[in-house]
């Protein structure tokens, strides 16, 4: 829960964002790490929409309220509700993480208000045991419980930079863990002795199912990655199957370790389409079967219900 | 083996190296990735020395020549035996793989002679499977067992960039595994989501041994690094704990993993005596013992062996 300058009104603390104003126009906004993305909202619908590679990292701190203004000249002068990275200590305003079992109740009781009655960002969520942070994706997850998408009990993957595990239970977001494996992709093959090996586009083949089966059978990731230049150097391996092995070896390795947290439960892969169908595909060479879901969709369905528009 | 330009003489291939004049005065060096070490050895004794920062990464292929005269201007224009990544195909002249098992014999046999009688380059070893190569610690693993250092039948852990678990039986290298474990520190230290939290020098604390418990038990590790940063997000860890429990976490799961692999012997670990006592005492939280061993006084015992002078 976080202090806001906004005073509570009467009925549920959900109230409180249909109260601001938001139901008939607004902006909702997806702002993470590297990109940005905008949407103009009016009564459920989208109208107009743009991304951008404004990411918070290319903000400097002094710059967030001219980088939001920027926003509302593109799509109006709309209230804006905000989730993602920009609520992060690297961000524009610090939002409070709310600690899981969280709904969207307890999501959009703890908005925090960078300009009273106008600009509002999403709480990331906190998992106790072990500590844990997400900012984003729970807009996401629970959007897709709202809208449907997803059963009120499953397991949720959400791939990217840091792959976010959720056990979503009776409606609420219970419990999470991130693996660093888009991360760890991304050091290996902008910065190790692996760089030279890892130059192509990901894809799904032999080579990155071979990766996903030697990830699954769980020996040790550090060793394993070695093994892909040293198969190379000594004409075992292919060059050219590097990058979709390697990402096989990762994605496997977190497959493997975190369906075996997570427990039973129809499992749903949700997020960028070009990661969820690798993700799928890894799931499925483990023995289990998973649905993918538009990230896009969620988010939309999540930010319109923390703004009353259901 | 590889093709030599020197003539092979009478008897064995051991005596190759002997006959080609080491036996009086010769210059030793461990030239690796970012360093190199050269040593003036006359009839097995260390007359002179000198350590560098012209580690292969940092002389351009046409320059190997003028940093090998260097060596000789420094100690003396007298034959040179040189060992480590000065052989790879980022080094001077590339010298050919040994296959495992491998002992001192197998090796002194292939060395690789970049000028005739004058300057040779011991070859590195491969492990058939999984795939792996080693340049450097072999000189080490089995100079150790030739002065007795090590005995003819157990396991060495020789941490570094690329920390090598080797089996040693019947007193050859029978095989051996490569860690990414200090590569995957660096990386983290200098380039992820991490950096602003691995700025201290690693020691052995509490943080360093609940990240080795942490590891040997055997969860998956990407998901544990997340958590480092998350638990200080929460105020759950302390920042200048993170630089100790995430090698500890790093070490420990290498630890786990690879003796798992390597089976039953006695331990020792060989190398810099700033990371040996790191494993060794991961290794204890394991529920293993390990020696220590001085990776320089190793690494004497074996080139001489080389080179004949036992």
């Amino acid at each position: 829960m976080v202090d806001s300058p906004a005073p509570r009104k009467r009925k549920g603390e959900r109230a409180l964002a249909a109260d601001m104003g938001w139901a008939e126009t607004f902006i909702a906004v997806d702002w993470g790490t590297t990109n940005r993305r905008a949407w103009r909202i009016a009564g459920g619908t989208v109208e107009q929409e743009f991304e951008d590679g404004r990411g918070v990292l290319s903000v400097a701190k002094p710059d967030f309220p001219a980088a939001v203004a920027e926003v509302r000249e593109r799509l109006g002068d709309h209230p804006m509700l905000m989730a993602g990275m920009i609520g992060s200590t690297r961000g524009w305003v610090e939002a409070a993480y709310v600690p899981c079992p969280a709904g969207l109740d307890e999501v959009a009781a703890a908005l925090t208000w960078a300009e009273p009655a106008r600009t509002a960002i999403v709480p990331g969520l906190s998992n106790r045991d072990p500590p844990d942070v997400m900012r984003g994706e729970e807009v996401q997850i629970l959007g897709a419980v709202a809208a449907g998408l997803i059963p009120a009990n499953c397991i949720v993957c959400h791939p990217g930079t840091h792959n976010k595990w959720a056990v979503v239970a009776d409606g609420k977001l219970a419990r999470f863990r991130t693996v660093m494996t888009g991360e760890m992709f991304s050091l290996l093959k902008e910065h190790s002795i692996l760089s030279d090996l890892l130059t192509d586009d990901m894809g799904i083949d032999e080579a990155f199912r071979a990766g996903v089966s030697q990830g699954v059978g769980g020996r040790a990731l550090t060793a394993e990655l070695f093994s892909v230049r040293a198969g190379v150097l000594l004409g075992r391996r292919r060059k050219e199957d590097a990058t979709d092995f390697t990402s096989g070896l990762l994605i496997g390795t977190d497959v493997a370790a975190s369906l075996g947290e997570a427990g039973d439960g129809e499992v749903f892969v949700m997020g960028r389409p070009d990661l969820t169908r690798l993700y799928a595909a890894a799931i499925a060479i483990a023995g289990r079967e998973a649905s993918e879901i538009d990230g896009e969709a969620a988010f939309l369905a999540g930010i319109k219900a923390i703004a009353g528009q259901t």
